[in-house]
């Protein structure tokens, strides 16, 4: 049974795990949608009563009754890299890939439908709610008189985009900042806006969830100073002040290992039960009670960073998942190991 | 309890569930989310442990809380319809509408992820046997050499899109065409391509589910000249024969009623639940045997031209699923029905 993982060529995260998989001779097939046609071939024949289906990359062939699981990493836009690249036929590439393999029995991380749910924030924060997260007062509008009505019951807000976009997904880079005293909220009509109460925080929290296991990691706040107001905004929808984002802060502290209150533990199991997810990645802010603000679920957040400085074994967490099995100790590299991914030895 | 619609102003279809729904005093807000923001204004609060949402068109507002039920028929693309239109302000607005919307209580006619797996053509060919329909035999492939086997043990074959496309989708338009016999497969390695077994047909039906309520029509083929081999194709990938689709055949008989056979419909009810849809239209090709062939299930195909035809109370099923109650006759209307929908009275 094998591993199929969809992601690009570039994806180093991804290789963190096809390493432990590999070392245990565990079947890999590695593979970007975008080279599908080209690169990437298949093959599904609904016939006498039965659904037969085929993936084939650098010549090596799967059938997709043998999948295990399915990762679903950083795929890119399926036939975006064929010669005659349209949206017709990304759309045609799109079905026939993910058609078929909806029909095989692998279990996913994440499935599609799962991580589409997943990426809504408002849902999000409403589920967080649900499963006993504690939420900071938000609010998300167009009604400039909504908006102002809420900044006066929460003087100190940040804003941050309504679609969660990462800043690192290029064009879409708004970081979370501070909102202004007294801003001029009318600009709010022109688009959705969520305004959040702003967490004094002292610590960011990322907890990375592979199916049971939890792996969270302790960020300490920057400078004493970094949590003063910064009314040196530069303006535009909701008004922007200091950036609070920890990804933008060069005073955070490293991230170290941190264990787990119980009551989130249960809560974030509950989360991801309910949203039908395998692997999600949480952020937190931890205030001066040490209670943990759930700020975002990312159904595809990045853990390399995590494994990096703290030496936990997120990677191999995750090839477990997607091996359906504890792993044992690595063994010496075999023959099974070396064909396991021919495009990724 | 308010039924929310979401589609286009020119969407005359959903005015025929409208007129129902409207005759009995049943609330609706109808909005098209392309006018997000602008014409359309929402809000939403968490706060406190709870979610308060609400929608605003036209100055009347809704709460989110007292949508009984919510009807995707075609929504614009939010925000298209903004000043400042991009794909940022659309990815901003779709996911606070539609993420709110995940929040509530209402009931889906169809729930955004079911209906997006429901467009999967592979998925939907792999159910349809798995709740028992008979499926022609069908090859989706990028191989040539097995689009060549394929044909050689079915001679007789269609070409369709994998995407299921509509042609009423603009520049998407590919009817279901006949391969020539001796068909050049080599353009199969340039896009995914579906072939399908032809079945002789006699009829073609439309099977369209309300939750359910079942409504089938079928209309007899055209000329029977029509059902012979025309070789004329215009080539391209898989070859084009002969359009064999309903759709583009001015000798189709018109839509009569007709019973739908016990055991279609106990696999038409188990594919539904299967797929999480309460709205489906099922194609069907029957053969000189009686044989309904599964075609497809579009999860939102139009009832309307099938209403007008065959006179069959769809608008009105599709009300009383909305409205989530039998509907008993129409009173005069009242002050109530007046207010019901402000902007299509």
């Amino acid at each position: 049974m094998t591993v199929l993982i969809l992601t690009s060529d570039q994806d180093v995260t991804a290789d963190m795990a096809v390493v432990e998989l590999n070392a245990r001779g565990i079947p890999v097939l590695r593979l970007d949608p975008a080279e599908l046609p080209g690169g990437v071939d298949l093959s599904g024949e609904y016939a006498h009563g039965d659904f037969e289906g085929h993936l084939s990359v650098g010549g090596r062939v799967v059938s997709m009754a043998g999948l295990r699981s399915i990762w679903v990493r950083r795929p890119g836009v399926p036939a975006a890299h064929a010669d005659a690249a349209s949206a017709w036929l990304t759309e045609e590439a799109s079905q026939a890939l993910y058609g078929m393999l909806r029909c095989t029995g692998a279990r996913w991380m994440n499935h599609p439908d799962a991580a589409r749910q997943a990426r809504h924030k408002p849902w999000q924060l409403w589920l967080a709610r649900e499963c006993g997260l504690p939420v900071p007062a938000t609010l998300i509008t167009t009604f400039p008189r909504v908006a102002r009505a809420f900044a006066e019951r929460y003087p100190d807000l940040v804003v941050k985009p309504v679609s969660g976009a990462h800043p690192g997904d290029g064009t879409l880079a708004v970081p979370t900042t501070r909102v202004r005293p007294g801003e001029d909220y009318r600009a709010v009509a022109h688009g959705p806006t969520l305004l959040q109460r702003r967490v004094r925080k002292r610590a960011d929290i990322r907890l990375t969830c592979v199916g049971e296991q939890l792996f969270a990691a302790r960020a300490a706040s920057g400078a004493p100073g970094a949590d003063a107001p910064d009314t040196a905004g530069v303006g535009g929808v909701g008004g922007v002040g200091g950036v609070v984002d920890v990804r933008f802060d060069p005073d955070a502290g490293p991230w170290r290992p941190v264990d787990v209150p119980r009551r989130v533990a249960d809560a974030v199991h509950g989360y991801l039960t309910r949203a039908g997810l395998a692997y999600g990645a949480f952020d937190f802010a931890e205030d001066a009670d040490g209670i943990w603000w759930f700020l975002e679920c990312n159904q595809s957040g990045q853990f390399g960073f995590v494994e990096i400085e703290t030496g936990q074994p997120i990677g191999r967490a995750v090839a477990e998942w997607l091996a359906g099995e504890p792993l044992g100790p690595a063994g010496p590299p075999d023959a099974d190991a070396c064909r396991a991914d021919p495009t990724h030895p």
